[in-house]
């Protein structure tokens, strides 16, 4: 598959959330069809031999590259929510944020024991929200098949929190 | 295009999200690929000739069906998020829930003078979220192409909220 070019359609915007951040725009991708269409294309050909039962995202911009690898290999979707959104019946898993704290949920009937499951985000910083993904997964009986973001932030040290994972990003930033 | 019984795949849930209201829950369509792709191929089938320039998709849950959209149709995807979540510069507009106010916002941007947008959402009931987001894409001087989710509620009254706007919905209930 030949390359693309993604940096040059993420949007990057100084001071957000908060003084001193440069936040990574991902929505920015969305405008241009050719590179989301690369993103897809790339995901499936990492993971349509790997035998994947299930594809859980993560709220809300996860949602958007879960929804078509999805639809793009045939494979189920399941979501993992903030508290409180889904109606079923859930388990839950809280992590650490800068401050405080945050909850996500999945529906417990969503996820069976002995699945594959591959875990999507939009981006890999801290890798608390898909530890806490990985987790709940785990605590179903099922396995972790991989965890996919589009971009990475590896100096944030993503890869020590989610340790014995295979863990693949299709562009990496480096911090300022 | 073989019709396919939806009903069958979305979820009922009683007193969601509080007691009195039958929650309908599209998340189990997504466990459902021949589903998800039938909705899919539907919507194309319907605006693929009808020079759609942008689909604009209402956070959260409609973020995935404007995502393979997008995807399948190769038609540019923004977002109308709730308030604080996108980090450019946006345009914003607040509509009534039953208690109290709601804001969405889009990248200002994103949305070009004369475009026309299709926008999308899983459900339509009252209609308040959508006609907040068409209020939106006629601020920033483009034109509603037309309104589609995938579960319709009709007997709450949204094509009053919505007159003047082509909605299509592929499943309507009709309360209890």
């Amino acid at each position: 598959m030949k390359d693309y070019n993604l940096d040059k359609v993420i949007r990057k915007i100084q001071d957000f959330p908060k003084k001193g951040i440069l936040f990574y725009d991902i929505t920015s991708i969305f405008l241009h069809p050719d590179a989301f269409n690369w993103i897809i294309k790339k995901a499936k050909s990492i993971y349509k031999n790997k035998k994947i039962d299930l594809i859980l995202s993560v709220e809300s911009r996860g949602f958007i590259f879960g929804s078509a690898l999805s639809y793009e290999l045939g494979i189920p979707l399941t979501l993992a929510r903030k508290a409180g959104k889904l109606p079923g019946e859930t388990i839950k898993e809280s992590y650490s944020l800068e401050y405080g704290e945050a909850t996500l949920e999945v529906h417990k009937s969503d996820i069976k024991n002995g699945q594959n499951v591959l875990i999507i985000d939009d981006l890999i910083a801290t890798g608390g929200t898909l530890k806490a993904c990985a987790n709940l997964v785990e605590k179903l009986g099922a396995n972790v098949a991989g965890i996919f973001g589009v971009i990475g932030l590896p100096f944030l040290n993503y890869d020590k929190l989610l340790t014995g994972y295979e863990t693949i990003t299709l562009i990496n930033y480096h911090g300022e």
